[in-house]
């Protein structure tokens, strides 16, 4: 095993230096390979399936897991956009001049290698390995177990495509230890890993953070929040709720639970109500909630829960102070909205709630690399250090200092 | 001790929503309270000095450990200088705004909770007080042991202060359990701490590095080579070379490896013998070294050793490659030279050289946040995220995402 980190250490060295101009070339073969060898890809698919259904795994995931014509298309197809993507590479992101003749340049370059632990999905793993090469990283690469007949073949066809082009193999690499003993071992090796990037469930990357001795941006959960103040427009409150609920609440930037102030509460809650039902949402409120519209009452455990479902729990708040407490205690710093027209409740709430990406007169939903305009987005990052909020391949890159001189030595 | 953080945490909120105007005053506050109170911090700072000297510690460590008026100047000094920088709290890094009118700004806040391990000199504390203040952050001190009476008594200062100014005096706190279980505690307290910076010996950074929970910034060795390459200019070279060792020798940025090209090997080695034996450095070389010129043999072991000492080991190499495969293998990723008026030889080194900071044609001693402008400096990271080389207290910030909007919804 230390063996395939030491091959993907030295790849790494090369990857670092590529010109955008093969990395483009390579990643548009890498797409092409995909869409002409699918019936290979399917056909290992079919195995995890196979696999699957044995195990009795549920409709949903099974789903997840399969691999068809159309998705390997859009496999290809997202290669193809992480190839248009900007170079972040060699970006000189600040340079001056001291007093002594010294020049200094701040320059981007590639985080070297990085780890990428994610579930059943396969298509994550071209689209890691896409996202790591174009941003001149080499990646060592940890699917679920379910999908890892079809991630070892869409990676021998990556790696075909870099030996094709002369380039190392290893630049793209499986973690050759599937199982939960393998991820330990590799959030262990810090002297050949620079990175790693768990996506996935909330157990998966509470163990990573814990016991990770490599540096993690970790993709954790989304609890978040739109706050209706009490000089809200509750027309565009209601939409805003709305849309941040029901547009796709299987995501993390999907509002779980809404605040409502007390003075427009009688006002503004029946009128959600009736539009949330009607969507099929399960309302949950707190104790006031309950005194102006009969729905099932929330307890503590809902504040603090990720539903990622058709359920929204409510709490009427008594002002900003308020809300901006409770958004602190439960809140998981992802994204969180407030509806006003109140400058300076629109500037505290931006300023003192502590989240990736804060809101005025929005949806949370909007918390996305590509909307963002970010091109292929790497994930969505909870840590507050390196990379906060949506992640571009621009967070995979660090920078050194490069300091010409002509002769300069320090008095 | 866990309620302890909580304060900490609370008055995080606060300390990162003050204006530059009042961080500044209660700086200069801190730095009067520093001097007008110099008697009680040397009566405290000789219980520590009787205590150090019944424990037998070294004269060197006693000196460190010393405070006098002199010393107290220079801390308040220090703390006005901080008061002087620019505040990077609410810098727009960047902002744009999409098509449906959505703007985004990312905007520069405080990281929040700042752990800070260090260990004997109790300057220390009111630098690192002041430089988390000004980025507008909260700090746990754990400072040495053997400081343990005079940082109790800087830090009382400092909350005089803080309180005088009807702010929250744990905006800055000293760890209450000075032992190794109290930091052993403290860095698994990620609900509290938002950053460990840990800056002492090895030992103390390894610990830390490898079982945080938080994040870590840490100030490791330097291991620092200089390399004179067949197309150097000779004269140039053992200038740079005897800077980078004798200026400052118990330094990180110090050199402690000197590659010679074989080309000029000849020429230059006999040279250097005698600059740096004039100086009293010691010198031991590699075997093909040895045919030049008459000195103790160096041992696998000198390769991977940070003397901080007049120590140097001299390694004879086949041309840029083999010099960039020496740093890598024994190199610390820290600050490394190459000496030569070849401009490729100058561009392979600085893009495959994979320091904090990559020279050509200067002394490795220049990597400092002050001579390289951030004002006063936290230290030397070695990390490859979050911050790299050099830190000023741009980089105490994190940022996050401020959007605004007029009641948009997604698609």
């Amino acid at each position: 095993m230390e063996e395939v980190l030491q091959k993907v250490k030295e790849a790494s060295r090369v990857v670092a230096t590529l010109n955008s101009g093969i990395k483009r070339k390579v990643l548009n073969e890498m797409a092409d390979a995909l869409e002409k060898n699918a019936k290979s890809i399917i056909e290992a698919n079919k195995k995890d399936l196979d696999y699957a259904k044995e195990a009795n795994l549920s409709n949903a995931l099974i789903d997840r897991l399969l691999l068809d014509e159309k998705r390997i298309k859009a496999m290809a197809d997202s290669l193809r956009d992480i190839a248009k993507l900007k170079d972040p590479v060699g970006k000189i992101i600040d340079g001056w001049k001291l007093d002594n003749g010294l020049e200094i340049q701040k320059v981007k370059i590639p985080i070297g290698v990085i780890g990428i632990i994610y579930e059943s999905r396969p298509n994550v793993t071209s689209d890691a390995a896409g996202l790591c090469f174009m941003s001149g990283n080499a990646c060592i690469l940890k699917g679920g177990k379910e999908a890892f007949h079809s991630n070892s073949v869409i990676i021998e066809i990556l790696r075909y495509v870099l030996e094709k082009n002369s380039l190392p193999e290893d630049i793209v690499s499986l973690l050759p230890d599937y199982s939960r003993s393998g991820v330990e071992w590799l959030i262990k090796q810090d002297k050949y890993v620079d990175l790693i990037i768990p996506r996935g469930g909330e157990k998966l990357i509470k163990f990573v953070s814990e016991n990770s001795k490599v540096p993690v941006v970790k993709h954790d959960k989304g609890l978040c929040h739109v706050y209706i103040h009490e000089n809200a427009n509750l027309k565009d409150g209601a939409k805003i709720a709305l849309n941040a609920k029901v547009q796709r609440p299987g995501v993390c930037n999907a509002m779980e639970t809404l605040l409502v102030d007390r003075k427009i509460a009688g006002e503004f809650l029946p009128v959600i109500k009736e539009m949330m039902e009607k969507e099929g949402v399960e309302l949950r409120g707190c104790e006031i909630t309950l005194e102006y519209i009969d729905i099932k009452p929330a307890t503590e455990e809902d504040w603090h829960t990720e539903y990622l479902d058709k359920i929204l729990s409510i709490r009427v708040v008594d002002g900003l102070e308020d809300a901006i407490e409770h958004i602190e205690k439960y809140g998981s710093g992802h994204s969180d909205s407030i509806v006003t027209d109140n400058l300076k409740a629109a500037e505290e709430f931006l300023n003192r709630v502590d989240s990736a990406c804060v809101y005025v007169n929005a949806s949370t939903r909007f918390t996305d690399g590509g909307v963002f305009g970010f091109g292929a987005e790497v994930g969505i990052s909870t840590n507050k250090l390196h990379a906060r909020g949506p992640m571009g391949i621009d967070d995979l890159t660090t920078y050194k200092y490069k300091i010409i001189g002509n002769g300069q030595v320090r008095e």
